[in-house]
């Protein structure tokens, strides 16, 4: 099916993507993943060539198109290029808006130019040692305190964790009220009180890096607060379907990328006599395969649509998040088992994909939670 | 998600089409399921009121819309009244194309009037005993005698077998040549040596009269000859997306109802005190077909788009065919698992719906031929 | 693999079946299933033969043997005959132990001749329209008055529900107490207030009973009282790990009977110029189906040890119930595919299997029902 | 359910294995990984206490024991200790056999004192990078010249390919042979024109020296012939039984193993203020696992004792290898995901479960080659 969402202006802005990333990130990213972080340097590169906050506005040096659809193609070919350290989705897709939409005049000044151009690498952070699906369950709390708020409290599992200059912190202002006492603040680099834990050794996503932070008394002005008080949880449920589509177009591109190259080694790989994608049962797999990705790129080209027109709703965004990385995990496996030993070895490119979607049912909200949220929007 | 394929005249068209089959369906199907066949005055009733041959010129008695929206509307509502004897997709979305896209002036002057009126019953006859999915290997034969053709073989599986006053028969016009041999004819009711078999006692689909045709030296008027020649392979290629994509509706509408169906059944029964839908199982497991539900309406539409814009590929039509009925037997199976005894009882539509979806990833070319077409399209 | 567990006597016995059914029930069968009932004839020829009640001591009339293997022998060969209109399975499988183990000796004298000779055909019922899973939320009432019992209530989706002479009857006897204030009745055909409600038709087992049963003041001798007062709800979780071994025992037996017959199929059915048996898709789909029948079988085999042993615990009967039915459906719809359009078809035996096996998964406790019981014993 | 097959002294090699491994084997495995191989040392500490060759002839230093059980005993152990660079199953179960059975008094004489001290560590290379699954299809050839053979050719994925001192090669003696042209042969280290060459990095087995090995003009003398000349195929199809069982056995014993592990944390770990083992859909998969790997459990030591007995089929041992390993990447997979974020941490156990896992229906013939064997074992 051909597919008509993206015009001549994704287009162009692809080819940019892909000349990026072939030279500034593909020669790096063995070393990155053995470092386990990627360089600093990127980002700027990045920045200079506009990859980062697309749509923020213009006059703080963002591209100023408020179009998914650029969001969506940067994603693409980052996971085509295998490049996965960097965490340019979490940074666009995920902390974008909350400081262009949520912030006052000052913090926006503040702040969005250094994320357009690179100098401030961002992070959200809200899952807990003790708290992940359950948001509401988390204990970091901030303390009012004359002109400042005082954070305490542990967070894990921050993608970005190390590099990030800016960390969107989720904590407890009012904790007697649960979901209604959550607030947001951004917390910079180098504040007294806030430091890295661990970085963590994963499975998959090697280059990036994913930490532990800790707030021990970390003081914060009192205009760091993003948003309104004590509305944070709000906040976060309004962002959370950019957030899964994002993850979305990860995983539809991850399982278009592997496919494609599965299909090629599975003409090229012989066995018996004949290409191995030949054996009926490997043709049938790869149709089956080919038509679910078919279908998953389908709808979640509408989802884009739906969320340009601002109209994608929570349920649609958990419905393709779900699906989508479900079929991205379905697809890797199959396509390593079809490498046969080779899909053993990580210098295979569909080891690394395996590796690498492990994650996406996960994060952004489980599979699990997903369903509680569609189920709960049928009524039960 | 909101579908944005339908317009104003397809609402219209929809309602038009409620009415009818609440009025001279509805109050019938059980006596038709009864006797195994519909009653032939609701064919002559749906023609009176615009429901055969929508894309029939209007000089003929068609609703002059080559629109294949209407067709689905109409199939849609007849899979939501459980009308599952009415065979008008089969006339419309089958027969029709070969009907007014490969016949000559008079063979349309003499056909399709009765086609738009109900007069005309139609059916396509490809299977035979020993030959199904392999349609190169039939075995009836068509050969020129002076000014006719003279038919002989059996034909099995006919659907409207019994009622079809105009059949479209395969036959081999030159043996000698496979699937470059083949050609169409159409064959008319009280044709000497044209006879019926048995009705077959079928699992689903109660009411429609599938039967057995029996062609013993029948003979044919030469210009009963339908498009070219031993190019009748070719003209069925040609036409089967549409007839894959009327069963992609068809399934589609069923899960929609099924679920629908099954959604208020969770939300009323109760068990250990609360409606089973709320069993976190059965909440997840409705989560999901709604999903897929929801993403296999999004790729149908997508299809039907297409179709409109003459651009549905063989490919994308498979694609739609297998997994939209492969979806709807899952659908169906669970659904009627959630109604526990009472999903075994005919009385339940959940029963019936999950016998007549059976026959869904078998006919109109079988799950696993269509995955051999996608396959061969991916070089395989 | 070899099945080890079968020795001379249940060969000797299975002969025996064979013979009998083929004798007795098969040349019945078709008239059977168009009556939706059996012929009360066949159970008296059972009981003369020794079918009945084979673990019945001998001076009642029964077989003396308290060997589970006798049971699983008589259900396989009525599987394999298709004559699941007999209710043989549950009236040795399911009742018997409550006539034998939990009754008086006169109770015993009263009810077992008859129950062996086939004279005394019987049935229990716990389902009521409003509780089937949750059996502690019957409303069949049984309240004591003098020398009697009085019930009031309704049962439905009752097996042998016509042809019963004798029904055991859950009913709450103490209904502030919840499981803890049920008891069982012995009802006999005949008993003022007792009455027969709608035969059900079903999507299959066609030739079964399966009816509605209304208690209206209905009284029965205090001596009707089955095993403990009160304590009804224990005899029955004493005794379903055996009525869902018989369950699997019928499962395990038909999917080795559909897909013996599915193979033979496969290896004569040719497409595209060989047995579509040899196509690699079906060839690796019967090799998985055969692996997991194996295994199936496998397991079963092990829990029929347990049972004769007195130890099969109510878990592993819970496994055994779910996973092998599970299978059943998916062994039953996979060869029903392999059939193409003949599986659609009643004449052919896959469709009838694939009907009957539908409700396997649903009376004797849902799937869903077992896996609560395996997820509390594993302390969740 | 109980498993019967174990015995008093299987219980006590157990607590042997036990012992040793968290001993010898837990504390360096860290290192092990890092430094992709384990010590050589630890295969002398291993021959010292009896766990290599367990069922070689107590002459040679063996056990004197032909009962696999004990081989199971040990792999189970290496398993739940998590020390899978210790690639002893690979050398009792599947190296064994061909230098007990298939050798002479000399080559015994010269091999298996060091098999069993652990002085000899032995490797099997089948593999080419060119073929895989299709054995036949290797390129390595063995020419005889005088007294000795010539190798020359190239393997890929050898287990213990860096450490073994001993490795049986196969090669082709009569190229224009097929199948038939097959030998054997036992190539020392130190061999000249014997080499290695990298070490593969792998998603999983991280402390297993995987290795490429190269055999350029390598002669080596003509009693290194193992087994009959041409006889090689068959010497490998009449061993394979066993090599799939020990894996089967790895299989089981990481799935029961991941299963407990994961049960513990579903009732540790909370969210939303319970257990989240305590989730009805967590409840219900953990119920469904539990079954599966009971089941596999009966069928495994099933085959075990068909193993014992000397009839363990080509087919049920492909049977036990395919269903298992699926199995357990299935287990590894869900119990993954039941740990959230964390199981995407190599610190948790799950995670290394999970990428162990993916080789399993890889090596040992692939799960597809597995369905090969069996569909063919069907007639088809
Ligand atoms: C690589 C990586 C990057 C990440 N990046 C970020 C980041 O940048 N910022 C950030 O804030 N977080 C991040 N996360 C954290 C991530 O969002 C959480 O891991 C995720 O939300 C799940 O939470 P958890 O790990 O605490 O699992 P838990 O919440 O403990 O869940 C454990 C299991 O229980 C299931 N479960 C939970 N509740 C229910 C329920 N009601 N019913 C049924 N099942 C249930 C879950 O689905 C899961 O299977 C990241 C995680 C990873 C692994
Ligand atoms: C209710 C009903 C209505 C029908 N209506 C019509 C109608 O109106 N007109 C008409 O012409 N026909 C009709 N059919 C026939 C239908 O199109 C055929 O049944 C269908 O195409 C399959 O053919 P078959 O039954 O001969 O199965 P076969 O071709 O014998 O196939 C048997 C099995 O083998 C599989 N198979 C076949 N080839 C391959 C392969 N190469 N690789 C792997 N697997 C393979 C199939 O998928 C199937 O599972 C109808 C059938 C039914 C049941
Ligand atoms: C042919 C036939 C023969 C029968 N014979 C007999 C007989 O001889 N005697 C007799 O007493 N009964 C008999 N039954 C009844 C049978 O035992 C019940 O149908 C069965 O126990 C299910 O009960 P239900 O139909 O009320 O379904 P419900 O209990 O209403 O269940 C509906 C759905 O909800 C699910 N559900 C229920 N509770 C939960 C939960 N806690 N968590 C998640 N899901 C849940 C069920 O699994 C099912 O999917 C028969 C039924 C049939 C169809
Ligand atoms: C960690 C590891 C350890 C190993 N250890 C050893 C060892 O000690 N000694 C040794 O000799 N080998 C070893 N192997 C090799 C292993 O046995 C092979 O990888 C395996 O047999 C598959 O062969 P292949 O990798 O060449 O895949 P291929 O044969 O190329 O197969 C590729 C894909 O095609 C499929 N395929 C192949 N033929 C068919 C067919 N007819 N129909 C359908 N599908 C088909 C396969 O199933 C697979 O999915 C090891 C491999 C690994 C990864």
């Amino acid at each position: 099916m051909e597919h008509h969402v993206y015009e001549a202006e994704h287009h162009a802005f692809r080819e940019l993507c892909k000349e990026f990333l072939a030279r500034e990130a593909v020669p790096h990213n063995d070393e990155w993943e053995k470092a386990g972080i990627v360089d600093r340097d990127v980002w700027r590169k990045a920045g200079a060539v506009g990859l980062l906050g697309m749509d923020v506005d213009e006059r703080h040096g963002g591209g100023g198109q408020r179009d998914f659809r650029f969001n969506a193609v940067l994603v693409e070919e980052i996971v085509a290029a295998g490049a996965s350290g960097l965490g340019f989705g979490l940074h666009n897709d995920v902390v974008a808006p909350y400081l262009t939409d949520l912030t006052t005049e000052d913090q926006q000044n503040r702040w969005l130019p250094g994320f357009c151009s690179g100098d401030i690498v961002t992070a959200i952070a809200m899952s807990e040692p003790a708290a992940g699906s359950d948001l509401a369950g988390i204990r970091t709390t901030a303390v009012r305190d004359g002109d400042s708020w005082v954070l305490n409290g542990q967070k894990t599992f921050i993608t970005n964790g190390e590099l990030a200059d800016l960390v969107i912190v989720v904590a407890k202002t009012d904790p007697s009220r649960g979901a209604h006492g959550i607030s947001l603040f951004g917390v910079e680099r180098g504040t007294p009180g806030f430091s890295r834990g661990r970085r963590l050794e994963k499975v998959g996503l090697k280059a990036n890096d994913t930490a532990e932070l800790f707030f021990d008394d970390c003081r914060i002005p009192s205009d760091h607060l993003i948003g309104q008080e004590n509305q944070g949880f709000y906040h976060l449920m309004a962002n959370l379907p950019r957030e899964r589509l994002g993850i979305a177009v990860a995983a539809v591109a991850a399982a278009e990328h592997i496919l494609s190259v599965t299909l090629d080694y599975a003409k090229s790989r012989a066995a018996f006599g004949r290409p191995i994608g030949k054996f009926q049962h490997n043709r049938f797999l790869l149709a089956e395969l080919d038509t679910e990705v078919t279908i998953a790129r389908t709808f979640l080209n509408a989802c884009i649509v739906e969320q340009n027109a601002g109209r994608l709703s929570v349920t649609d965004a958990a419905k393709a998040k779900w699906w989508t990385t479900e079929l991205q995990n379905k697809v890797a496996d199959r396509c390593l088992q079809l490498h046969g030993g080779y899909g053993f070895m990580l210098e295979y490119p569909v080891a690394k994909a395996w590796l690498n979607s492990r994650v996406q049912t996960i994060y952004g909200g489980t599979t699990e939670i997903m369903k509680e949220i569609i189920g709960r929007s049928l009524g039960l």
